[in-house]
């Protein structure tokens, strides 16, 4: 088990969805960031459910941070805060014991810890813990404006419906400031009509819908970062998969650019008012593992949500038969929305990171 | 900088272009592994230069072992692994001193490591790392092995051109041995033929080509792996995104997922002769950052090289002023068949730690 | 700042004197560790003030777990327990803002986390952190007692006091499990009275005492640990001085083996009833990093509590004057029994990682 | 096993007494530090054995550097460095290939390896690893004097035979540099004379001696470090506990402060010139895990050599049998002199861990 992010900053989440509470430990921010409590409330706010989309679990989500500031800044000492679980229904889960849920990890976890393994709304691998990450995400959010630096996501695909895509050379920090303050965020308007018609769709089938949230970040000056292991990809990568149900991240142009030759694919180099600057960006603002200065940019995959109310084919544990699964309780049928926070908040994690590793 | 991977596996690459030598050091994999030298050579050879889609500089590229070995076994002390650099030249770069490359990682290693940096061939930052990172990942895949663990990658695309993907239920270990024997390792014959011509072609046009590596490992037990950051994942595209070149990961069907619903993508248990098994592999053999059993699948987009000899924009980094580039020396026009090797080695490296973090 | 110990194990501590609470987060202990909770608060209950001789901060300190367990038993996930703080009297501290308390963490702390740094009973330095070292201390004992390994420690000094040490070769499991029962830890009880009489005469002066803590530990196997950084004492030095106060720490006969030469300190092998012994154990118990299977024993030296009543001499930070500093608020004239249970926490953390680290 | 030190730093270990060569990795220093190879080379010449007091294993001990220069300069690239073991006598090892020398490591290691662990000559924890320790020591340090520290150590005594003192509140620069030009670093002329012949009596007698090393820092920044487990007391006694034979290590007045009452102890603060300062400094530099500006002060307590030639009572581990054992080849009689630059390196590495990890 390895729920603790970091090389410099160390981001330790822990918490199950029915235990007492989430919450995290963050150790090496340095002191004197200013921690706006109420910025930080609405970032998680974006993370928890709404609306006819999303499903039932409603908790007021506050956060209580139980020590790490002064007067609401950081004071050096490690930050460790908690969201209280209160809206818990374990037995809607009872019928869950032996009888894995596909493509949830009921499985795998009970192989890995055995029986010991809390399965109760999926235990430690509920997305519930995602409202841990996204304080600690909230809180680097926080850091990193301080240093100028802005992060951003959108969704970027639902299904086959898609988004405008961020102009990954001219995205500036405003437009990032207004996307992530959109509920539901997309750039194109039209696009959430269509999006929100075809989940409402999804939902009276029983059914559920994956897409592609795209990240940005502005601001990054040039050479943060490190070539092979510490990279921003690297760092960035291993904090996105973090997030469940995330199953694939590019940086730039991404898959696209093994159908481009290199003429077409490399980024030209041009100066503008004494500014190095790039006329593309398929490399999203990193080389080598480094900023190169322009617009960080990137995407994840994130599956469909596996809890549907379809019937579906699983197997008794215990006896080794093949039974048949409906699984009662709460789902959402896209969980995109929720998830644009979770991966601001996993590139503010990795990044800061990176930036605190730079001593040159 | 961080060229050290990994949480109880330590793997510390080191090397520069043009240094003495290129190497690695490995600590924590267990004694008692029998190191077979001639199979590690041969897995080095096949990410050495060769053929007429490769360019100039041929090493013999033999390792040499300081240390960890007791009469090839690994006696529990670190492994130490070099390779002399021999073929070098440094004047070849000359006109890059002040001229960063596109797409290359030059300008933001300088304004990472000032002008301390080593440029020649690319320095700490060139594809020559990868030897370091293959003898590191040889010798993983060795231990592995002798868990029953087999990994095997094959060139998945070049540009548009496609080879037959692995069967992501059906794959075996044969298939992968069969497969990692191959000089250039598509698995349809017929897609070798277009691929070559494809190359040759860039390369007499002065181009390069990207593309996509397919990876597969079977024999992983069911949890193997960790939730959140310590996952198989996490460790994975951290491993990947260490060798140059690579821009996207993605794991099962990946990005394609997301165009599916639940429905379609949940991967439905069902039990063999007392085995779990799932009917399809959608998940790539990983849930909630651990292994289910079933083969473990993904993909990593190679961007096309970035060396190549069409004139570029680049600019002048004392006089800020835009120039023309001509790129001299040594280009591969394409590096697939290069980098599968060192794709395997990224997994086996991540694998291998994740292994060794399980007691339970 | 770093909190967070261990590589395979991670305990983060959290807290200040005067933060809500103070907890710690332990991520990698094993699935299906039974928590027995009436022994874990007795196990606090020795760290907790009372009697005479300790400071009046009175709380209750019961451990509130909010994650990590299932019916008592580690459930795989990461494990997190908190203490509320309720007895917080931050005016006691007010004169103490720009003059520092000599001996005291106060004027480093300033310079490392700058006038953000939180004062309040020494903040994140002071002692009340160790309750959040001996929640993880405690649960990684009873894990080590789930195979068979007993630690248990002692008052092996105060100022020229002596207690009787711990027979190095004979020690055994049920004389730790009586030393760790006493509710002020000597081996001999004309000790105890001594001691008494010499605290409270400090006490009376307005002065401190200082002593060694001597621990021990048996049931370990031979060969765990590691050479150079990844050993036994690497691992118990670097958690013991995580403990405030410990000024130095020794293994087997410690500085004593400097007077000795080889042929009396060395630790002769012979053969009893088919099991490796020694006849001494100069060596603690560790060689080379690594258990050798006799008992491991060493030694922490713990400076006077640095808080007395009587008048110092202090500096004003802002002003640069020298001034006179009385301390008011609450003191212990000596913390020898106290610290007793968070050495032997910091042996017990430091050996599950070792134990943890293990895999061969 | 895990010879890897650090956090930002990244110092791997690696090599074995009989193996091709012993060397090291170190991964994370700033780039720009200028390397001074000559300066290098006399800090490795004081490792070396030498005189009539060492034995008789003599290599050139030169430095050979694999990577991570540019011009002599640090390029930012991981540093590998290497020296070759020429003077390799196995055969003196075979009597000892069932019957573990007391004392040393054999018998752990073999129970921590297996049959694989390589005895000849110690193997991974021969003292000949140290020559690794102090490559990468002798950097640091001189990474360390471009920042103004300045570290240097001395014997302190060797048996009961003590050296003078340094002066904990007013050792300078210049003394530290003087003390570390010495062949055989002792601050008392006489007390040399006084070691050699009990050092030469011991050697004539077949038997060896033991010592304390007492080490200084001077000019570190105060609120250098970190509380709780990242501090300096944490990293330096990890390190040195790193040097095989070390076993006790305590800062300033170390374990006689636990005969001293707070008010004795305490180290009342006091301005000169408008810098802070301590009249005394029984802390000897460090005040919760971090500096207060004044020296850094410690001693380590070496072991006397356990390789001694007088008949020893061993087993035989095959037979399980008791044994008469006699030692042959090379052994020193006392390593306190070889063991001072061990020290300095050991504490040169923790300390620039700990620098590097300062980012406030």
């Amino acid at each position: 088990m390895s729920s603790v992010f970091g090389e410099r900053l160390k981001v330790a989440l822990f918490g199950q969805s029915h235990s007492e509470a989430v919450g995290v430990c963050i150790d090496g921010l340095p002191s004197g960031i200013k921690i706006n409590m109420e910025q930080l409330k609405q970032f998680l706010q974006r993370r928890a459910a709404k609306g006819d989309i999303s499903r039932q679990r409603r908790e007021p989500d506050i956060p209580e941070f139980l020590s790490g500031l002064n007067n609401d800044y950081t004071c050096g000492a490690p930050i460790s805060v908690i969201i209280r679980n209160t809206d818990v229904k374990s037995a809607d889960y009872n019928n869950l014991r032996d009888t894995p849920r596909p493509s949830h990890a009921d499985y795998a976890a009970k192989c890995r810890f055995g029986d010991y393994t809390d399965q109760s709304g999926g235990g430690h691998f509920s997305g519930r813990i995602t409202a841990a990450l996204c304080i600690a995400g909230g809180i680097c959010i926080q850091y990193l404006e301080s240093l100028g630096i802005r992060i951003g996501a959108h969704i970027y695909s639902v299904a086959d419906i898609k988004d405008r895509p961020f102009d990954p050379v001219g995205i500036t920090a405003q437009q990032l400031n207004i996307i992530t303050q959109n509920e539901f965020p997309v750039i194109d308007k039209n696009t959430k009509k269509q999006i929100m018609e075809r989940i409402v769709a999804a939902k009276n089938d029983g059914d559920s819908l994956g897409g592609i949230i795209e990240f940005a970040v502005v601001g990054v000056s040039p050479g943060v970062g490190a070539p092979h292991f510490g990279g921003l990809e690297n760092k960035i990568s291993s904090a996105a998969f973090g997030v469940p149900a995330v199953k694939g991240i590019e940086f730039g142009n991404g898959f696209a650019c093994t159908e481009l030759t290199g003429s077409k694919n490399n980024d030209a180099f041009y100066v503008e008012n004494g500014v190095i600057k790039t006329k593309t960006n398929n490399s999203g603002g990193i080389i080598g593992g480094m900023s190169n200065g322009m617009p960080l940019i990137g995407r994840v995959a994130v599956k469909p949500t596996p809890s549907i109310s379809k019937q579906q084919d699983s197997v008794n544990l215990k006896t080794k038969e093949n039974v048949k699964l409906n699984i009662k309780g709460r789902h959402d049928p896209c969980i995109l929305h929720r998830a644009v926070p979770c991966i601001e908040s996993a590139v503010a994690i990795a990044l800061t990171d990176c930036i605190l590793c730079d001593k040159n």
